[in-house]
This record gives structure tokens, C-alpha cells and sequence, in this order.
């Protein structure tokens, strides 16, 4: 059966991604995105030439449409603490206005597939962090427009899923990277990685002894392509997406250092209640995904988002 | 300074009870009460005349107005579970729609006060429950409607306040009761009044053993009016507001069991994720607001609600 699928989001560093894996469904005839080139860019999509995709320059929000979609994935929002920090009233709007909106164009019996987040553990006291671990979130804090406007849309969600019945897909990703990061994304792989790159100096917050469990955006792609576009399923999410091999940041920085000549670490205070540890319990994953993993160790991603920034760079001289 | 009052939720219990006390201030010129009758009842502002009170019958996240004002006081939002687990879209919509619109009609410097809830806490794992704790809720269970829309309210205030500089205050308020309650409000307290007075037959959920902290409502809107009117305060927020003196359900319902003859308890089955107790730490309270306690006790708080509920079940015979 042909489908409509509206992707808000879509030129994003992960949402570009998907699009391109969406595109080669033959049961795909439509695919809009939405995007309001906040953090996304029209380069992530500029290689597309497909009759099926368009793309609406629009919030999601307030993006409207006469038709009604049978597949919604809702990836709107800033993902990099640097960037919704800055500014969280937005960050909220984009992540449950955005939700509240696409809701209402999906078709009834239609499919809603949500990009939570891991910093629904907030700094999380368990490790490695199960779905059903409630978290520790100050929902006060300078991180809190970004955490607790993805706890409140899986609470939507799955409230809509109890009383209207709502096929929803929820996923809690891990840090992801890879290309098509922006330069200025201000997340640790890739500010290291550009750091390096263009002015040597690596920068580490703290001591850099907090771990995070970096996942190569084709692996995290891939789990989501296997959980979103599978119509019998046994659980419907929350599902942690991610690597489960632990890095703590400084290790991550001493290799990207030792990938560029010249390049050092400096260590500058540290953010406000960055978490001191991440990482994904995979024991429900591996059961709803049977064959999934992310198998691309951070040396060889970062060997990879390493050579992909060095050509933009290049590109843009 | 002559000032405008908007109060979303006006015509609800609490909302009302903080209306006529609005309504002593000198320096209040205006005093608009938005409202959508959904839980409120024009019956709890009928008895106001006055020429500096309007009240319109809308949304909180569709009002609009001209003019902006000095002091916006955000309560509307169901608070008893029965209604906003029907409803969890719209309980959502209330909270952070209603926040976000509301903002845009606060004047630049004016004061932005929000109630949020003990609720935030979930099912605390700490007892009593101090400001800083960060909860446990699920944000995917059958309570987050409410739960993560004040989570996530308190989330968009607080960092309006950083960014932005807003003058905020929120209060997390603890079980509150007393007259104006709906009689179909579904909570233990007014649930067990009207049960004793109408049915015979009082039910509670589980055992019985999950305790709770009753606030008499005029001690609770004294605690509010100290907070929210006070033009220099040394914290804004969050404020735990509440009685902490704990009681179980069981023996709240065997006291109003005993004040109407005839009448006995029947339990029924626990209601999903209900908390097993609630008490507020009030060291932050009392440091904040000086001479201010909740200092009606339970028994005196509930007959005096019974007698209220006698008289309005009478007047609709």
C-alpha cells in the first residue's frame, strides 16, 4: 500500500539520514519534510533528486496540510546543549508544539515515531540505564527545556496511546555522531573533531572522566529504520538506541588528538550538570531487534566523521 | 502602582478562593479570570461583585488580549486524576500551551506565578520531599499527563528566568481541600465527603496506606498570597506549599466515616501508580515565607468541608 510519510526535522544531522533511507521504501509515494533550518541545513538533502520528496521551510509547530499522513516522525528539535540552551523556550515548542500539531495530521489508525533522548535519565543513578529506570532530572536546571520537553512528548505519547489507541514508536537515542554533524554543533565528537581540525586546541570540560557510549549515526539509523517501519511489533517503546561500549570524553579526546598532528587538550571548567555517566541497557532492544546491534567501534566512526568534516572544511575554503 | 491581574483557572477550586483575595488588594485595577469551565464552575465566582473583575470563558492557550499585564497567575490545569487521565491531550495543552500563550501577554518586567505540584516528585523515594529532589515519575505512565506538563512547565519558567530574566514564582502544591471542591472531583478527601454524604459507602483504592498531607485550602491560598505578591523575595522557586503532617487514606476515610452515621469504607482494587506517600519538606518554606504554616488539622479542614458539601448537595435537591 503506498504511503505518505511527513518527516519534521529532516534536515538534520540524524533526520537527513533517515530521509535518505526512507526513500528507498517502493511504499513510499510522498515524503515531507519539515524543517525550520534552525539547526538542520538544506546541504543535508541537497543530493536528493526524487519526485516523492518536497520540503516545507516551516516550524513543526506550525506546519499545516489539506492531506493527512500515514507515517509521522517527529525528529524537530535541537539536539546539542550548546544550541537549545540558548534557546529553550523554542526547544520546548519545537518538541511537544511540534507533537501536539503533527498529531493532528496523521491519519487515523497513522503511525507517530518519536526521537526521545537519553537525557530522560537525566544524570542518571543506575548504570548502564534501563527503560524503565524513571531517571534524575532536575526539571529546573539549564538542561531541563531540552530533557523535559522529551519526557513530556513520550508522556503524550503514550497517553494517547492509552486512550485513543495511537501507534506510537519511541525511542530514547543515545549520543549519536557522524556526518553531516554541523561544524558548530557544539556536542563532544564533533567540536573535537572540527577543534582539531581548524584551531588545534581541543577543548574538555572538567576532567573529562564523564563517560558517554558514542553511536555512528549509520548504526543508530539503522535501529531506527528496523523499529519505526515494522508494522506488527511486540512493544512500542520506549526502545534505548545506542552503543553500550563506554568512553569517558577525555580517552575520546586523546584519540582525536592522535588522529591530527599538532592538535592538544585543554581543559576549561566545566558545564552545569553535564551527566556524569551514559549508557544504554540493550536487553530490550536486543529482544524487539533481534540482529541489530552498533557494531562500529568510536575509532573507526570518528576515523570516518574525521575525513567527512575535513572535506566540508575544505569545501568551504 | 495600579496593576492588572490576569488568573488562568480562575473559576476553579483553588483558582477561586485566590480570586476573592486578589480582590482585597487596593493596587489591583483589573482583574481578568480566564477560564474554560472545564473543572471550574461559575458557581465559585458568583458571589464576586465588583467592577474590576472580568471573566472570559476560554482556553488558557487560546486567550488573547490587547493589552498586557503586570501579573499573570497560571492555574489552570485539572488536578484530580479521574479528570486529567481522561484527558491527558488537553491537561497538557492547559499547562505548557496555556504557559507559552500566557508569557506572550506578560508585560516586559511583570511576574509570572505558576502552580505546579508535589506531583513532580511521583513516587518519592525520599521522605519528606525537599525542593531539589528530582522525582520519580514515569513519564510514560498513566499519571504523566500531569506529572511531566507541570515537570515541563516548571522547565520553561525557570529557564525564561535564566535567559530571559522573568520574574517568576512556583509554588509545588500538596493535596489541597476544602469548600469549592467539585463534588465529582474524584480526589480522596471530596470523594469520601460526598461518598459518605450521598452513597453511604466510602471507597478506597488499595489498603489504604498510602499516606497523603491534607492542606486546608485558606492555609494553602495564605501560603500562595504571602509568595506571589511579595515584590522582593530571595527565592523564587520551586516552593514546596503544603501540610506535612502525613496521614493515610485509610484513616482520613475512617474520620469521615465517623462524622456521618450510617456511612462505611469498601476497597477496591489500587489505581495504577498511585503514590505510596507524600509529605512536603517545609525548611525551605518557612526560611521564604516567616510565620506562615498550614495550621489547620485534618479534622477541623474536613468538617468544616463536610459542611460545605451538606449545604451545596442540599441546595441542588
Amino acid at each position: 500500500m503506498a504511503r505518505s510519510v511527513l518527516v519534521s526535522g529532516g534536515c538534520g544531522f540524524l533526520g537527513s539520514h533517515l530521509v535518505d533511507r526512507l526513500l528507498r521504501r517502493d511504499d513510499v509515494e510522498k515524503l515531507v519534510v519539515v524543517d525550520n533550518l534552525w539547526t538542520g541545513t538544506k546541504d543535508n538533502t541537497a543530493h536528493i533528486v526524487d519526485p516523492r520528496f518536497s520540503l516545507q521551510i516551516v516550524d513543526a509547530e506550525s506546519f499545516s496540510a489539506s492531506d493527512r499522513f500515514d507515517e509521522i516522525i517527529h525528529l524537530a528539535s535541537p539536539a546539542s546543549p550548546v544550541w537549545y540552551m540558548r534557546e529553550p523556550t523554542r526547544t520546548i515548542r519545537a518538541n511537544i508544539g511540534g507533537a501536539l500539531n503533527l498529531l493532528s495530521l496523521l491519519r487515523p489508525g497513522g503511525r507517530f515515531c518519536f526521537t526521545s533522548t537519553s537525557e530522560v535519565y537525566g544524570d542518571p543513578l543506575v548504570s548502564p540505564q534501563p527503560e524503565n529506570y524513571r531517571g534524575s532530572v532536575d526539571c529546573t536546571g539549564p538542561r531541563s527545556s531540552y530533557d523535559e520537553s522529551k519526557r513530556c512528548t513520550e508522556a503524550l505519547l503514550f497517553e494517547q496511546q492509552r486512550v485513543g489507541d495511537l501507534d506510537v514508536r519511541v525511542v530514547r537515542l543515545f549520543n549519536t555522531y557522524g556526518p553531516r554533524t554541523r561544524i558548530d554543533d557544539g556536542r563532544a565528537v564533533s567540536n573535537f573533531v572540527s577543534q582539531a581540525l581548524t584551531t588545534g586546541i581541543l577543548t574538555v570540560y572538567g576532567d573529562g572522566s564523564q563517560s558517554r557510549s558514542w553511536g555512528y549515526v549509520d548504526d543508530i539509523v539503522e535501529g531506527l529504520e528496523r523499529f519505526f517501519w515494522r508494522d506488527s511489533i511486540s512493544h512500542r517503546g520506549p526502545l534505548n538506541i545506542g552503543n553500550n561500549h563506554e568512553v569517558s570524553v577525555l580517552e575520546t579526546a586523546r584519540f582525536i588528538s592522535s588522529l591530527v598532528p599538532g592538535s592538544r587538550i585543554e581543559h576549561h571548567p566545566p558545564t552545569p550538570q553535564d551527566p556524569t555517566n551514559r549508557c544504554p541497557d540493550l536487553t530490550m532492544a536486543r529482544r524487539v531487534l533481534p540482529g541489530w546491534e552498533a557494531r562500529t567501534g568510536y575509532q573507526d566512526g570518528i576515523a570516518r566523521t574525521l575525513e567527512w568534516f575535513r572535506r566540508q572544511i575544505a569545501s568551504k575554503q
